[in-house]
């Protein structure tokens, strides 16, 4: 059943962005530096990349949301991490995690569980597995190796999202958002944005971008995915091949509009 | 007044630099690594990113001109930095500065200054705020904290020019170059290069290949910047997006010639 | 003489390829990350990017082969690269070394010699000046300092793979593969690839690709050039221009279909 209401919030949480501009401070993995700073921009924010220790603390309190990214990580990376985020919380400013990886290493899987026990997030994206990975010790979904059906996506990802007491959100052919309670699914997004490195991570900060003006962190989740999944279906119109769709996806973030928007976004409960 | 000398260097550098193909040495930021050294490439120079403490100093010897740019730093590159520059000067080497973020946090404003303290910068490029930044104790811009009109930045720019014994660029809708004696405004250039990560940086790098082959240092980074306008509006016809824009750019640096160059610089004292 | 045989590996090593999607473990320079990864991506493999000595053994552990490259290198990331590559070795994990700038600064120079030495190494893949960069004291191809012809190169390239004991790839106008026994020369590529940042790293992660399908060090060598040559010959149909021609190298790499490698491959012995 689509969600009208969260279609016509989509448009304006666009709105918004391009208005208000928010700084969106940025620790993340040095392949998508450049992508996703060029993914902020294009949708209207500011983005900054900052990871030495003297001045993460600094930066983030000039942001509007700060997006931690373990995708090249070393300890001192997450030491920076942790060190803005817990200033982050201090301030209220919104954290997503995107743990790349998470499972693949211990370091990532052991890193991306610290930043969640230590600090407050407010969203974490993933791909299935690397979700799947967070489960804690004891965690009803401990165990779980794979996520063979959308159904069981769904049961996993609200068990998880109580549990990290965190919103969830889950990428993949549907999107899903929960935080444990609701659960919104994102029918936007076109299968060749798996052909280009980094549309996850851009995914991530495009969130980042609506967390910093929604303060309703399911629906700045699932609005921001949307938008996002909709600039990939706009770019497949262009071109089929993924040198050129990592460009036309950019293009496609800066034109849609918020009316666009507001009737390209397929979001359901 | 337009300066048909000026535009007619324009031309001559571009020529020689095509001819000498100056090794470029960049100690710079994350985010605009690749870009930069594409821009790089473009114009006609070669470009290298080096910022071991174990082989600055043997690569910047080799240099026709050192980047310095602060956008992603921590306290080891900008050691790095210092070391590298320190060669430079003893080579004579030209270095230009790109003060990123100076202003943002501690950090940067700090590492922005020592560098302008203990190394001699033949050129220092950035927007406004950045610039205005780096002013000392004790200097007669201390204390403004914006710039409302393109006469304002002109006096600001010739004291601050004169206090830090360097030529200064502020870019913006005109650009500015001074010694702190003479004042150059560029008028090329496109709105479309706010929404590119990376262009004031782009900009940095052909400035400093204009200084490998222009020991004129105001002319040098007066002609640079025109090419690199040019090259923005150049692209501006092609497309208004910034993903294609970004690509664009790239193209006109390279289709470029010291014909077009002549024509199309609008540089005024 | 055409080899009409490799020409028909080359296409099956590219069906081979897109059907088991080897993953590349990179640890390579910041300038090319995300272009690399992208190549990856298009042609058919999945990248990931670790260079944390907490997670290298882990992560290579998992892949179809690792690439090793130089180009900002620090002693750090040096260790990683050795770390790495004895767990490589252990697990028949084929590596792959590129060493950027080997020749330019001593600490490139004794860094790719010491891989060479500490680590088992398939395949070296470098310029001329690179490639005769590694050569040890007191070896026959010692004090060489250039190539002035395809068969002066032969020669050299002959020596140093006995020397060096691995399959030695000497790119240029045109490529030559050797084991120090049998020598190929591949005639694809175009001189646009010359103008494009990365395009030599990216060759390199392409022949990780074939490596991690293809057994014969020399074949999937060989083929892996040859293919990313071609890519190359039908991206400069669509654009003489080198910020597009980029993205067109990125395109073509995914629309090449083994039939048309086996078409269009020029190697020869």
């Amino acid at each position: 059943m689509a969600d009208y209401t969260l279609s016509k919030k989509a448009g304006d949480n666009l709105e918004l962005l391009r208005e208000k501009r928010p700084l969106i401070h940025n620790i993340t993995n040095y392949v998508v530096m450049n992508y996703t700073a060029n993914a902020l921009l294009a949708c209207g924010a500011s983005p900054v990349m900052a990871h030495a220790q003297e001045e993460v603390e600094e930066m983030v309190s000039l942001a509007g949301a700060l997006v931690l990214n373990i995708g090249t990580l070393t300890p001192y990376w997450v030491e920076s991490m942790l060190k803005a985020g817990k200033r982050a919380n201090e301030k209220n400013v919104p954290i997503i995690l995107d743990p790349v990886g998470s499972g693949a290493t211990s370091l990532r899987t052991a890193s991306a569980r610290r930043l969640i026990e230590e600090l407050d997030i407010s969203v974490i994206r993933g791909n299935a597995s690397e979700v799947l990975s967070l489960a804690l010790e004891g965690s009803q979904t401990k165990g779980v190796d794979s996520i063979h059906s959308v159904d069981k996506a769904r049961d996993v990802a609200v068990v998880l999202a109580q549990e990290l007491k965190t919103v969830l959100a889950i990428t993949g052919k549907v999107d899903l958002v929960t935080d444990g309670k609701k659960v919104y699914r994102i029918y936007n997004g076109h299968e060749l944005m798996g052909l280009v490195t980094g549309t996850g991570c851009a995914a991530t900060v495009i969130m980042a971008a609506f967390l910093a003006v929604d303060e309703d962190l399911l629906e700045a989740a699932a609005t921001g995915l949307a938008y996002f999944g909709l600039a990939g279906e706009i770019a497949a119109e262009k071109t089929q091949t993924p040198g050129s769709f990592q460009i036309a996806l950019l293009d496609a973030l800066y034109t849609i509009d918020s009316i666009r928007l507001e009737k390209g976004a397929r979001i359901s409960l």
